[in-house]
This record gives structure tokens, sequence and C-alpha cells, in this order.
């Protein structure tokens, strides 16, 4: 291991960003491309990662009060058609399903058959369809709030597909609820807001800014659509979560009404929010280094892995039982209320090879053991937020007192290392020169190297944004919600009257 | 409550078996019919009862070296064409995805749009498309075993849709393995037969037959199909759960070959096994009764729910704080690894309609709390698998030292009645004459009330078989494993030699 000059992963992101990020996904074993375009293998160290966020996400859904329940894959046409705006955003991008059989045909070929009288689209997200259901629930402001959450496969047709980031099918979580007032939907808005801005920091180790997209960026049919967006190592932007106050919009278009406290009948209040497989994406851009991933602890599948080194068949044993030993002593230890997760890795390779597979996969602590460190009642450690080579001995005793300490230390460092990045790559901007040079790459080679987050003042007008977007493909990531030393200024582009700043950048 | 002359759910089982269970999925809340024909939605109650089911099941299948995994929804039609029975079996009844776009034709109306070249199939089952992945992976006998299982949704498109028990989605695990050998693989579609027989028992409450499938009834394209079956209340039988044995039949249609330790090149040797949200009709079934579902301590979402009886607004507050201390009490307590689920119900309802509700939805223990309640120091308890009358007031603390065994003592009570019910509905029939009879309903208002499950002889012959299916809808469950004294006999149709007798039922 020591004697490795190369990086793990080749092309390291310096030489080519979006190249790496390909062979990073590739070499961490989370997920490859299938055979079918655009949709994704979720392999299993990818799916257990998702499962942790997915565990993380759901705890939090429940203290505030929401249940989890399942809606139908697929939405009849006609429902889609019912939010004119909805439909606008999402039907270029629809799979439709139009048969319900195959048979063969006169040549002995498989073809569709029994064709629907209505086709039906897989879902691209659901209002519509738990809309219709809502309808139905919801007679009298008894019944509200509704609060549900659902954990489903979602289908949006993609013509440029990148693993995680932009596949035609992916995984996410798509809360909808239903509100007798205005002001509570805005406060499950903003509520489900915090929840996704406290996963990223405390769960992914990923700062993120929060704050309103902008009407052009707006979630087809809400009202206000609120996002955390984090930056990546290239500087530009990953969306990461939305959060959608959709006004009584939703409600008109599939009749969820209900009779008010004062006899009156009224249409609900709604909103819809959600998260995404594409988190993993953020997480490999945010974390990752020329070695391949690195995963936060708290949502780590293994935390620790114990790699044997068995020199002579004679040590096998005593080697073998030390390393399980190890592991219990790990997996009695708490870690944020469950056991720390420790694997042995016995499979018959080299010690070598196998130590580098799992930093390439990106677990938090490898421990190597040997008759030497046996015999110092030792292990040999080496923490993935540190140089492969930067590897030490400690006493066995006082690793174990101190395992979950480190690891909350790996988890803190991580997250103070993206946050630096974050704070060095974002300036303030009030010079439109400047803003282009900003966002001009400095290597024809590596477009994607430019500065990073922009704070400049933008007077609120979509030909402003619209300039911007096309002269330099940047657009407004968020209006952040909470500026209160914001004092006005006047707009990058026009110049005008600006109440505040806003967050620039490229994006995902 | 007392006072309550009629069943909470009409019609009653023995009034109109397929009714009730319509009415008593309604009652119990667990799931309703939605708006796209066949699918359902699957509402927080029952939603929550099938992660319960998830969580039991994934547990056994990590302690038995799988992991999960994730594959895509689309299977490409050429994929379905590889295996002939396969696609024989599954071809007429599936969604078909024939379009990637909506686009508005010259009337404005909004139309599919962007044929795909290739049409994809919304998976029915994954053999298919998992294959496809597992060819690539597997190089070498070194690449062996591959245990791995997802959580998915899939669709085959029911022309008579029944709630859980078959509906044109629905959600499964479906587990896919390769092995080295032969024998390996048989090990494993065995391991999962006892798995699911465990799960049904341990955590369902279910007692089940196991065995193999016949010929008729195999799964398209397995070697060997083996399940567990279940007795329903109306005696017959419900296909629980499948473990197939695909011998090399599927990785020959997908190509999944390997280096062979001698240095020659093999096919390896696959199972698939799944359990659906069929398990939910099943478990409604088995334990329901007229005033709705009961559902085994096990799996319950809540394990007890507490009804503060508020008569006078000034108790309100000594009553709250007594069953919130209560409800904390229940959640200290260990309940097979993890703590006892207690609810307050504080909707502002009668308290006696209230209770009614979670006796339609099964939660196994209720406690009413009032202020005379609190002056004993005592609740007030209703068990689910009890009369709704007969209840009983305890010593708090009794109450709370003993809720554990309660449950246990509600667990293996619907056990053993499930148990009971399945053997004095199980006949060995020798006689052709007894064996129709058996099989003839008693009331033609009723045609679902026959005997039950006959054991009787079989020859093995396919034609014995059909002819029992045509004349009395009658189908060979399973032939038992070990029938250690089955000493062989004659079949029950024509008489033939038979080496033992199988499991004759009418079936879901």
């Amino acid at each position: 291991m020591s004697d490795r000059v190369k990086t793990a992963v080749q092309p390291t992101r310096a030489q080519d960003y979006p190249e790496w990020y390909q062979q990073v996904v590739r070499a961490s074993d989370l997920a490859e491309s299938s055979p079918v375009r655009g949709c994704m293998v979720v392999k299993p160290w990818g799916c257990a990662l998702w499962e942790n966020m997915r565990t993380a996400l759901d705890a939090m859904f429940r203290e505030t009060g929401h249940s989890n329940a399942y809606f139908p894959l697929f939405i009849p046409l006609s429902f889609l058609r019912k939010e004119a705006e909805h439909v606008e955003g999402f039907a270029k991008e629809c799979a439709v399903v139009t048969h319900h059989r195959l048979e063969q045909n006169s040549d002995g070929v498989l073809v569709p058959a029994g064709e629907l009288e209505e086709p039906l689209v897989v879902r691209p997200t659901s209002e519509t369809i738990i809309g219709a259901t809502y309808a139905k629930w919801v007679q009298s402001y008894r019944d509200l709030p509704i609060l549900i959450n659902q954990w489903a496969n979602v289908v949006r047709w993609e013509m440029r597909p990148r693993i995680f980031l932009r596949t035609t099918e992916f995984l996410w979580q798509e809360g909808h609820t239903v509100h007798e007032t205005s002001e509570e939907a805005w406060e499950e808005t903003i509520r489900i807001l915090d929840i996704y801005r406290r996963f990223a920091e405390q769960y992914m180790a990923m700062p993120v800014l929060t704050g309103e997209k902008t009407a052009r960026e707006r979630f087809p049919g809400a009202v206000n659509t609120f996002c955390i967006e984090a930056m990546m190592q290239d500087r530009k932007a990953l969306q990461a979560g939305t959060s959608h106050f959709l006004g009584q919009n939703f409600a008109r278009a599939a009749d969820i009404s209900f009779q008010t406290r004062s006899g009156g009948k009224e249409h609900a209040w709604t909103t819809s929010w959600g998260v995404s497989t594409r988190l993993i994406g953020g997480l490999i851009m945010v974390h990752g280094d020329d070695n391949g991933i690195i995963v936060p602890p708290r949502l780590a599948p293994d935390h620790v892995v114990i790699l044997p080194i068995v020199r002579a068949e004679k040590d096998r044993e005593s080697v073998m039982s030390y390393c399980r030993e190890l592991a219990d002593g790990l997996r009695s230890r708490d870690y944020h209320g469950s056991p720390v997760r420790a694997i042995v890795d016995n499979r018959d390779k080299n010690a070598g090879e196998m130590g580098w597979e799992w930093i390439k996969k990106g677990i938090p602590v490898r421990l190597e053991v040997g008759p030497r460190d046996i015999g110092k009642n030792a292990v040999f450690v080496g923490r993935r937020d540190r140089d492969p080579k930067e590897r030490y001995s400690e006493d066995r005793d006082t690793f174990l007192a101190g395992v979950t300490e480190l690891l909350d230390e790996i988890q803190s460092g991580l997250y103070e290392r993206a946050g630096a990045y974050l704070a060095a790559n974002t300036s303030a901007i009030d010079d439109w020169n400047e803003f282009q040079e900003f966002f001009t790459p400095q290597d024809t080679v590596k477009p994607e190297i430019h500065g990073g987050f922009a704070l400049s003042h933008w007077c609120g007008g979509a030909e402003c944004e619209e300039k911007i977007n096309q002269e330099l493909s940047v657009s407004i990531r968020c209006i952040p919600r909470e500026r209160e030393n914001d004092e006005g200024g006047s707009c990058i582009v026009c110049a005008g009257r600006s109440p505040q700043r806003v967050v620039f950048a490229k994006a995902y």
C-alpha cells in the first residue's frame, strides 16, 4: 500500500472532473449503468448508503408527525392535464404506458397488444395522483392536516443521463401534505426545508445554502419553491432538496376542498417536498478525493473494516480470532443510537489490495491486524479522511475506547473541510466585469473550473436573470431567506435597485 | 362500546366471506383502491405494517449473508424473449412503455410521442434484467456466490384485481442469487423457504405448509418451485411465498458463466425468491374477525393505544398527564429488541368511537384511562384477541410489568388458534366420492365454504391433476418435503401408484 505512487482513481479531479466523477462511481462500487438506457443499477454499497439516508430522514419526518404511505406508479394522462403549468414542466420527459399485453404477431415476433383506452404515465412526481386521493379523504377541517410521505421510484426521461445526478429512473421520497390554512402550509414548507438542511449538515457533512427559487427555477405549479444548494469540488452548485409551497393550485386542480370551521367551503393548502438518490451524487462530489469516495460516518454502511494480515499459515487462527474479538468489541459500542458497524474482510486476497478497495469505497476507518500488532495488543489504523500513507499504530483498548469519538471527529472534520471550501470559493461581487471573469473558465481544457458562488445583487427582473444564464450559463441558485444585514444595492446587470444579494452559480 | 350489538364489519365472515374481506380492508384503514384500475393506495396503517414485515425479513436475509441492491424498473422487450417458458408465463400481463414523451397534437390534445425503438416492459419480475447484469459481474468462481435481494414495486396486469391479493402494482422483495454448484443453489432455495416459514410462523403467527409445486404450478422457467401455503378462514389456500431453484435455465438465457476451479467454463446455478404485499391479505384472512383485523404484536405498527376518557374539562390535564406517563412507561420496555410501541389517541372524539376504530385496525391492546382508573392507579384493558366486551381493570404497575408477556401471549394465542383451525379443516382422504364431497360447497349462497385441505394420494400424472382442477377447481398446493411416515398409496383419481400424499385445496 505504501509504495503506491499513482492515485487510485484516474483521472484526478484536477485533470478532468467530469470523468473523475464517472471513474469514482465505478471505483467505489456504488452503482453502474444498466442495459436500460438512463437507468442505473444501485449496487449493495450504494444501496446500503441510500438505506441509511432513508432511515435518518424517515426518523426526522416521523418526529415531525409524518407517516408513510404508498401511491400508484401510474398516472392517467387526464390527471396530468389538470394543472396546466405542471404538465408543461413534466410532460416532455415521461415514460408512457400504452399497452397492457404482449402478443406474438403473425411473424411470431412479440409485440405490444391490448392498447389502453387512456395512456398511463409512469410517475415523474405524484402531486396529481395523490391529490385525487386526498380529494376523497378531505371533507372537513377535522380531516386536516394530512402529513404523508412516500418512498418510491420515479421516472423522468433523460437524454443525457449521469449516474445519481440525472437518471431516467431514480429513488426518492416525496412528501405531500394538506393544510387548513396558508400559514400552516407555509410553516410545513419551511419545517421540511430545515429538516433537509439539518440532514445535509449533520448526516452528509455537507454544508448547504438555503433559500427560495426564482420564478424561473420554481417547481412547475408551485407558488414558492425552497431549496438546499451545496457546492461541489468543481465549484458548481447541486440542488440537493426542494420544498414547495403549492398554495391552492394543486388543491384546485384536484378539487381538494373542505368544510371550514365557520361552515363555508374552501380549497385546501398543500405542500410537496423531496430528496432523491441525487444526494449520493452530491456526497461523492463534496467529499470524494483522488483515491475514491469518503463516506461520512453517520451514513457509512460500515464504519470500520478489519483487514487480517496473514503471511504464514500458522498465524491464521490467532490473527482471525483477534480480528473477530476486535469486531465484537467495536459492535458493542454505541454510535448515535446503533452499534458501531464493523466487518472483518476475510476474503482470500492480498491485504494491500483489499485495503485499496476499502479506500475507494470510502469506509471511514481501516484496521490492519497482523501477528506483530497482536504481539503489542495493538491495531494499525488508517483514516479515510487522511492520506492513505499516514497510518499509525495504537493500543487496541485505547482505540476501542475512543472509536466513537474518532468517528465523530472524522464526521466533523469532513463538514469543516467542505465548509472551508465553500467559504473560500464564495465571493460577494458587485462589478459586472469581475462577475464575468469569476465565471469564465481559467483553462480551456477544464471548462468546469471557475470561481464558484457569487453573492451579487439582482433587481428581481427575469430579463437580467435570463441574460446571465444565456451569456455565462449561470443561474440564480437561491434567494437566501435570512440576510439580516443585507443593505440592498444595485443589480449586477442593469444597476436597478436590488433588495438583497442572491446566490449565482453554474449548476448540475 | 358495551351496548353495541352489531359486529363492526358487515357482512360477517359467515354471511359473505369475499365481501367481508373487502369491508374489513376498508374498516381497518389498511388500503383502498386508487383511481388507476388495479392499483392500490397503501394507507399509513398498511404501510407501517408492510415496513415492519420488511424490517423483519430484511434482518433474516442479512443474517444469512444477503445484501440489498436496486435494479431498473424497465426491461427491454428483447430480454424477455430470451427465456421461452418465462415469457410464456409473464408476457400476457405486462405494462408496456412505448413512448417517452407527451406532446400536444394539432387539436391541442396531449398524446404520446417519441416512440421507443424497443418497447420497455415494466418489470413483472426481474430475473432477466438482473441476469444481464450478473452476466457482467460473474467471470470466475471467485465471484460467487452472489446473494442479492431487492425491495421493489412490480406490475402484472390484472383483469380481476383484489386489494393485496391480486393487484396490478404490488410491493415485494425479490432475491436473486448465483452459485457455483447445483448443490449450493439448492441449499439456498431451501434456506430461503425456511426463512419464509419462520417469518410466517414467528411474525405473522400464521402456520404454513411447505413443499414443492407440481410442474403445472411452477414459476415459468424454474426447475423446482417451493412454497409456503396458508389456510384462510374460508378454508382456501393462499400461496404466501415462493423460492425457486432455477437450475442453469436463466444463466443460459442471460449467459451467466464462469471459469471453474479446474479452468473450464460453466453456466452458473441461480435461484430467485419472493414475498409480497399479498402477505397482508393473508394476515387479514387468517386472523381477522367480524370486528376487523387482528395484527400480531410482532408486526403491529403500534402495540398499545391509550384512550383518555375525559368527561369533564376539569379532569383533562390529570388524565392526559397520566396517559403520557403511561405511554412513556410502556416505551421504556423492550419487546423483542425494540421499545413497546404505545400511542395516546388524543383526538377530540368520543372514546367509544375511537376504541372501535382501533378494534377495526387490529391493535393488540387498548387501554382506557379515566378519572376513576387514575384514582385506583389502574388501567382498563381490552385485548384484541378477546371479545370487545371482555375488558378488565388492572393495576397500572402490574400491567406495565407484564406488558411484554401479554403481547407474547397474544402472539402465540393467534398462532395456536390459526393452527387449530388448519388442523380442524385438514383431512386425509382416500376415497374419490368423499374427496368430491369435501370440496363441494354446502351452501349455494356461500360457495366458498367447503372442507379445506385434503391430504390425498396422487400418482404424479398431469391428467389426474388437470381432471381435479377442471371438475372441482381444486389444485395441488404442494408436495410436502418431509413425509417420513408416508407409506405410499393409490392415486385419488386413477388409483395408480402414489409415492406420497399431496395437499389439495381451492386457492386464491
